[in-house]
């Protein structure tokens, strides 16, 4: 059986007893003389004393009659901490928001959520929130029963002061409200509860309220920052007592990982990167990409050695891998005419921006080219398309909440067949044509900076309504071991590059003469002639950063499950 | 326009032209003396040497010819090095082995593949075996035309010394052979082949013939190996010269690792672990499972800090995760009901065994527990058969191909409905009833030894005809922080622990306690009260190892894409 009153979390404080009243009683003491009027108020006071024990006595009684009352609590079994022993009714069935429906209405039932905010209304009635995921919240009403069961004052009580946050299982009846409830997302039922049993509970302070879990992240410094811009870095109490709910930091966020990952919109971004993950799967392999799954413990380090992880292993050191190229060549190589990887990928970069994580998802692929690299090109380009076209439908709710924590404008798409792309040197031109005044002199030899970057996407979105489009060809100083105009591209999104990737040299003479003139040893491990490579090329796109510039989201911070940057590893 | 003889690559030893002959001319040069019959001799010399002048200059003046016959190769735009003005038909459709049919028979098609084997048959025939894909090759013939194109004799004699394993591009005619052609997985149809590129070329010496990759693995040892048991360690050029293809090493197999993934063994293996892997996904996702990515950088060591990767990290240390239990932890309380992860975990264990890897990919899930943890118990089973029953539908062939290099016995799966799942102390029961003399007297308060395993696998193996049991519940010493008899399962494949896992302690107060009673501090980075946190419970499953146990490979790093050992990161 059940023990509720035995240790029922959180106890609710009970009114503390009104202990006998004893004020004065030491008053005077460490007189040495008594004169009459002493003497006289001395009896005054004995008699206020006397009365005043009587009154202590009578209260103590009502309590001790109170307290018999209390054990007799008809519905002492219907609430409580679970226990082993907690038993529902044998003919309730467990539901879920996301299907609650009228065939479950006058039924009884059993749902297990968080308990997201709790009310007393009176004495005798209690309203809960009862959210199960997402913002799938439903309420739920807990009132005293004339006859004190299956629902009593205690009971109503107890429910009323459990924790925000605590994990709760209830049994209720389904039933529709006189009016739409506006506070939660189940609008149209509402539960009235006749059991409540807390399955674990949370702490009386919680570090971060849901409330403020679900406002947009103040400021994404990795570090204490001082007030600045009107913004404070709030103390964690603050955060939970603050009317109005003001933003916290993401350190507050991150130091609260749990609150962080109950709020909504955040449950939302994660529900968009996991579908989005599966679009790019799903598209590939219907386009003949077989996975796998490159090594993160390298031997040598890529692309130079800068920025890289290094680690004592065993006898020698090993890196962690900045990109899978090396291995996706080696699968081409190795017969496979088509691979794609997913999974991480490090850079070692003392770079304290919300662009920028030392430990991010990598979207990689790699295929044979027939006759062309834009074969590639536009496979990378389709599969970005499928992305954003099936996600749009696949997650429109989320996508919706998360515009309303995080504002954004419609992702605009190039129809079927107007897809844009351009050359290097057309996007230079239009800059230097339509493009702000500081443009104007751009020259086809230079890289493209991150300003002109975004002024080019400005001005696609303008003219070819897009959001999203594809830079052909780059010059030499961008990638290494290419020539003049490589056969290399980069993918763009909101003026933003997502994705780059280009045509590899797969002829090993050619190869070996261009990594000479980059003054590395061909003949270094990773940098070896394979046998019969057919023509290959390929592209890496950042899950993180996909997710968070289709979302237009402030940082890649919130896109990623567990950012790692250089002041931060935990959780 | 193609030079093909200008550099043909590779290029075939043209005879070399018979030099004039000159042997004797300087004979008895020297001698003071000469007699009658010595001019005699001198006479009959000097005329000798003439008609020898004569022939020589006969056969230089048809050597001319002849050369000037081969710089009239009417055939020598249709063969050689692959530029980028080499012109394939207009109305040649390229194919693929995998889908050839009667509807190709006297098409002009093209063809991209590598040159398996090459031979000539006389002066004007060479065969030629075209791979493309795993073991899909198709037979091509290159016979010499009675008006010198398309085909020439010098065309054929160049196609037949194209090194093996160069990447070609072919045009021919589809036809039916006379009879099947045995030595190729296309039977039924050849191709008559009317140009030939060569895409990119193989060196002269592969460090690995195909041949010898397609055997099975001589020596798993990650060092150099003394003979032993008859078997020894090739050298590269001894396995590309012995005929009879002896096996090589598994360093010789990673030393050459394109020739070892070209292997059709190789390619069916990891054709069969990416469908496991889709598969372990699918069912997951079908059952309302959220994938997610943990990190693989984390501040602190779990499990105690043994056997774990430590590196640098700006101005402090990280680990590497050994695995992603904490990350599974914190998603359940941080709202999500269910989630997957797939991805790399690392051991840093000095553990030189074909069982072992210092990186693997595991399969990781984490769910509420309603009522019962076997919920979770279930799901595990219920995936895993998953994976089992349709891998042998999906991969029939893959698995056919991988028995014909490493036999093996059916991997024999339970009835629906008759899962055997044994409790800890009814397999130790089952041992010491029916097992082999040394387990008589096993106790069910020691954990299970290996040779235990294995010997309770062959028992249930023969018991109850499956290859894939459960053993629910183990005795404390064989899990932390939990209790005398806890919610904790295996799951066993050929008797070999596939998959473990159990409930998680929820409660903050009980978890506290017992993290106390391991000396270890709870207030740890990466051990923290959570706020109101389901009962849930996971499991984690080596991808690497479900491959190999399910192919009985002798390795577990013949199943991975690039093992990692502690004596290996390369390539």
């Amino acid at each position: 059986m059940a023990e509720p009153s035995a240790n029922p979390a959180p106890p609710p404080a009970d009114p503390p007893a009104e202990a006998p009243a004893a004020e004065g009683a030491a008053e005077g003491a460490g007189e040495g003389t008594v004169s009459k009027k002493a003497a006289k108020k001395a009896e005054a006071k004995a008699k206020k004393e006397a009365e005043k024990a009587r009154r202590a006595a009578e209260q103590a009684a009502a309590q001790a009659s109170r307290s018999a009352a209390q054990a007799e609590d008809l519905a002492k079994d219907n609430y409580g901490q679970e226990t082993h022993e907690t038993k529902l009714s044998a003919d309730a069935v467990a539901i879920h928001l996301k299907t609650l429906g009228d065939e479950h209405v006058g039924k009884t039932v059993v749902l297990r959520a968080w308990i997201q905010n709790a009310r007393m209304q009176g004495a005798k009635m209690a309203f809960v929130e009862l959210r199960e995921e997402g913002n799938w919240a439903i309420q739920g009403i807990v009132a005293a029963s004339a006859e004190g069961t299956p629902v009593s004052r205690q009971m109503v009580k107890w429910v009323g002061a459990i924790n925000p946050e605590s994990f709760v299982v209830v049994e209720a009846t389904v039933a529709k409200p006189l009016e739409p409830v506006k506070s939660c997302r189940v609008t149209n039922y509402e539960l009235h509860i006749t059991k409540c049993f807390v399955h674990a509970a949370a702490p009386n302070v919680l570090g971060m309220t849901l409330a403020a879990a679900n406002r947009p992240v103040a400021n994404f410094s990795d570090e204490e920052v001082p007030v600045e811009e009107g913004v404070e870095k709030l103390s964690i109490a603050a955060a939970g007592e603050t009317t109005g709910t003001p933003a916290a930091t993401m350190l507050t966020h991150l130091d609260n990982i749990v609150m962080h990952k109950r709020s909504a919109v955040q449950q939302a971004i994660a529900d968009i990167r996991a579908e989005m993950k599966e679009l790019y799967r799903s598209y590939l392999r219907s386009h003949g990409f077989k996975e796998f799954e490159p090594p993160c413990l390298i031997a040598a380090a890529s692309e130079g050695g800068a920025n890289v992880f290094r680690l004592p292993y065993f006898e020698k050191d090993a890196y962690l891998a900045q990109s899978p190229q090396f291995y996706k060549q080696i699968e081409i190589a190795g017969g496979r005419k088509r691979v794609f990887s997913i999974g991480p990928v490090f850079r070692a970069e003392n770079s304290n921006t919300p662009r920028h994580m030392t430990e991010f998802t990598g979207l990689d692929m790699e295929m044979e080219i027939n006759e062309d690299y834009r074969e590639v090109l536009y496979m990378l380009e389709g599969v970005l398309l499928h992305i954003f076209r099936n996600i749009k439908e696949r997650c429109a709710e989320e996508i919706a909440l998360v515009r309303t924590v995080y504002p954004s404008e419609e992702f605009l798409l190039p129809e079927n067949d107007k897809e844009v792309r351009l050359t290097f040197a057309e996007g230079q031109k239009l800059l230097r044509e339509e493009g702000p005044e500081e443009f104007r002199n751009v020259s086809d030899d230079e890289d493209m900076s991150t300003p002109q970057e975004k002024a080019l996407g400005a001005l696609v979105r303008k003219k070819y309504g897009t959001d999203f489009y594809v830079l052909d060809k780059f010059p030499e100083t961008a990638r290494p071991h290419q020539p003049k105009v490589t056969n290399a591209y980069d993918l763009f999104m909101r003026g933003q590059e997502i994705c780059s990737g280009g045509q590899r040299i797969n002829d090993p003479v050619e190869l070996e003469k261009r990594i000479r003139t980059k003054g590395v040893d061909p003949a270094s491990p990773g940098i070896k002639e394979q046998a019969g490579v057919p023509a290959h090329g390929g592209g890496g796109i950042g899950l993180d950063r996909v997710v968070a510039w289709y979302l237009n989201l402030p940082s890649v911070h919130l896109a990623a499950y567990y950012p790692r940057t250089p002041k931060r590893l935990l959780p």
